[in-house]
């Protein structure tokens, strides 16, 4: 008979994390998405990649909700005289795709596949607003997706066509922006840090390297397996640039007409993917925390040659799948493979808890059970199983939790010369502290002597609320030999 | 002060239904959609409508995962090669929009914005598909956009960007097949004639008008208040036209390779909209039914200049939120504009059920609640309010179900000679159902004809599973004077 699929991981993760990524991710790993859609950088979302994607969105959607957010959805594409207006921003074209011909015919105007939304939101938000009353006005368009041509492409991590959501606020004044910002830190720490328990931290990025037409950009770094940083948000502080550009004014309590200030907020879907595999993922396939597994129970029906008894187990399977379907997403494989088959197929997919059933169980009012992050079965009596359950769910939280924190401080180290930074680099990779002259644009000439003489790192910027001025008093830059502002982080990226 | 806008629609649905619609859709109307984006046919869904849209998609959601169905999602482009590969559907080219340069430089292949998903799906599926026992092999993808270029657009009507989900379906037989189609039928039963309360008809298409490469497609049709059929979903039987295409073989039980047969449906969520918008509707605006409104109940205040009892009045509203939120989704109105104001706002986006709460109210231990499809406010004790908004919320659904089907039935009449056709949809508009000769490849002459001849009606079809023949029997077709095999509907189209 056909199989309906190989599966299996040839290499380790710490060993050859990229192709372990690339494995994982396909349609012989865990099934997340096929890249042979034959248009490079444009992938399909396979069924367990989409429904994991799915809950990244809809408990963000939920919590840009719960924070006044209204939902809209704005076209795939833009008018090219929309996308050039702000005068920075206008630095996306060479990035852009084109739509140029209707049918046969080549278009009046060409319009560009959606790169960001800024430009295609504010000329209808300069409509929208009027008074003051309407402020804060918070916006958001989700589940959608967005294009740039990037050279070289890696599902999650960098697509030509890639899986985003964005809000796009407006205030009467600036102390707001900085309000808002902090509570997109904090839906950053709530969705990505508890729910998907990914370690990460909340930066202000260098000056030099904010977002084309603001003022000053906030994201969420992780830290990738292979030690390359991986942004999995941004949130820009656009000031009035963009309102000034888009003629976006309001009437004031004083009857003056003001230009709106604006932020807005972009979680990278496909990033927090990449770093959901990444991080929790191992040797025999995905981790997945118990709120984001599309199924957090499998029940594998362990069957023999006897008639009699298999009736007994399937039985005792589709009791325990109705009743465990009241409280949890449980999926119970009646198919035709090998339990050995199903045993890896679902460890590869990362289900948090596997119970399995054979006709010895049934004789014993037990099952044997087993946590995704645990190398032992346990085998809990049928009157003790919902207990058992609910504490495995919490056991595989914490062993997921732990190991995620301790790979993330274990690969943050510090460095106070250009030497000792290059030879952390060289051997852990990973953040790196050190001190540094500014962070403003009288340090960018510095940050690109530390990228030439680092092959590639990056000055990622200062944590956002934590004081590290302090700890910089008396150091000196690693690069100029100047008095340092700050310490830095330093990390090659994705 | 500045309003944030200005609301209301000047114009009777009965007496001009195409500028009613344009306005009730509007930003001074229930604000739906935002057609100034400056691109035709590509269109903003504002917050309202998009709530809207979004419920109306989960509701499908629900019922296309009940039924076995995986979500995925496919690229927004299309090969060009893919695109044209079956014979048929190749017809799809001169609609089709174009992405030929990425950034300044020509691509070396162009690709299409997806016109509809089959030919960017089933690439994959032959890819995909192994063996029989993945059959029956349901997938579906759903909160997407496609793309035509079309000559006139309307929102929610025909754009040039769209709204769409659609499931593609594969089988080892033909019987499995009519199975499905079955079922489509029953999810737009459930969905939008039960929840939504469009009345329709579920009609297999005359042969000539079947999809591009389809043996057969069956659609629900509903009536727009200007007499023109709005067809809010098509099923397809694909037979094996696009296995045998895009080379889709599975390893059958007896060992034999085999084409996979094939069916997708589409459910037109902007079609849905504009059924749910036109029908329901009425000239003080949106009528939505309980289920889909974003908000079930909306509270106004009524204040007055006396501060004390404005604060009792407030205490008591936020009171009621709380307790109804618990239940229902509820809106407290605690803007600046005047009831009145927030009166006509609120009917005017279709809230089911208005709460009001003056100084008396407190008083006296009620309130005030008005049914959106009832002329009649009526006071209700605090202790009865729970009860009350359960009975009025099914009193609702049963003044739009009844409204609904009165005006389905009275648009739907019999004619039995052209003169009685034409003379019919000159006065009512609707449906009219004729004896015709024949919907195989032989009655397409007639059709065209009779198009002519009553300036543009189309022959709809025959109803999936109401037997029409033997209401034809001795009658004589309309156009051909020959034996009628069927009654068809006939209805000019949008």
């Amino acid at each position: 008979m056909a199989k309906e699929k190989n599966i299996g991981i040839t290499v380790k993760k710490s060993e050859n994390f990229s192709e372990w990524f690339t494995q994982i991710v396909g349609p012989e790993g865990a099934e997340l998405a096929d890249v042979r859609y034959g248009v490079q950088g444009f992938i399909v979302h396979m069924p367990w990649g989409f429904k994991i994607l799915r809950k990244i969105y809809t408990y963000l959607e939920e919590e840009f909700e719960k924070d006044d957010h209204e939902p809209f959805l704005f076209p795939t594409v833009i008018k090219k005289e929309n996308l050039e207006r702000e005068a920075d921003h206008a630095g996306f074209a060479p990035d852009v795709f084109w739509v140029t011909k209707a049918g046969t015919k080549e278009m009046d105007e060409p319009v560009a596949l959606r790169p960001t939304g800024e430009t295609q939101i504010y000329p209808m938000y300069s409509l929208w607003l009027r008074t003051y009353t309407q402020l804060p006005y918070k916006r958001y368009q989700s589940r959608i997706t967005t294009f740039r041509n990037e050279k070289t492409t890696r599902p999650f991590l960098r697509g030509r066509e890639f899986m985003f959501m964005e809000s796009h606020n407006m205030y009467a004044n600036h102390e707001d922006v900085m309000k808002q910002i902090e509570t997109d830190k904090i839906i950053m720490e709530k969705v990505i840090g508890e729910k998907l328990k990914i370690p990460h931290i909340f930066f202000k990025r260098p000056k030099w390297d904010a977002f084309l037409g603001a003022d000053a950009t906030y994201v969420a770094d992780t830290l990738m397996p292979d030690g390359r940083r991986n942004q999995m948000s941004s949130t820009h502080d656009l000031g009035t640039n963009f309102s000034k550009a888009y003629n976006i004014q309001f009437i004031d309590k004083d009857e003056q007409k003001k230009y709106a200030y604006q932020s807005c907020f972009g979680p990278g879907i496909w990033r927090i993917m990449a770093a959901l595999i990444g991080i929790h993922g191992d040797d025999q396939g995905l981790v997945l925390p118990f709120d984001v597994s599309p199924y957090q129970i499998v029940i594998v029906p362990i069957i023999f040659k006897d008639e009699e008894k298999n009736k007994k187990v399937m039985k005792k399977c589709n009791e325990l799948k109705e009743k465990l379907s009241k409280k949890y997403s449980v999926f119970l494989d009646k198919s035709n493979n090998t339990s050995g088959w199903k045993f890896n197929q679902w460890e590869m997919k990362g289900v948090p808890i596997r119970i399995e059933v054979g006709p010895k169980d049934v004789e014993q009012f037990q099952v044997a059970l087993k946590r995704r992050t645990s190398l032992e079965k346990i085998f809990v009596p049928d009157e003790k199983l919902m207990k058992t359950i609910e504490e495995e769910s919490l056991n595989l939280g914490k062993d997921i939790d732990e190991r995620a924190k301790k790979y993330f401080s274990d690969n943050t180290k510090e460095a106070n010369t250009l030497d000792e930074l290059k030879s952390l680099l060289e051997k852990h990779k990973g953040f790196v502290k050190v001190p540094f002259c500014s962070v403003e644009r009288d340090g960018e000439e510095a940050a690109e002597i530390l990228k030439t003489e680092t092959q590639g790192a990056y000055v990622c910027g200062t944590p956002m609320d934590v004081n590290l001025k302090e700890q910089a008093e008396g150091k000196k830059c690693i690069i100029t030999g100047k008095p340092a502002k700050h310490i830095v982080y330093v990390a090659k990226s994705w």
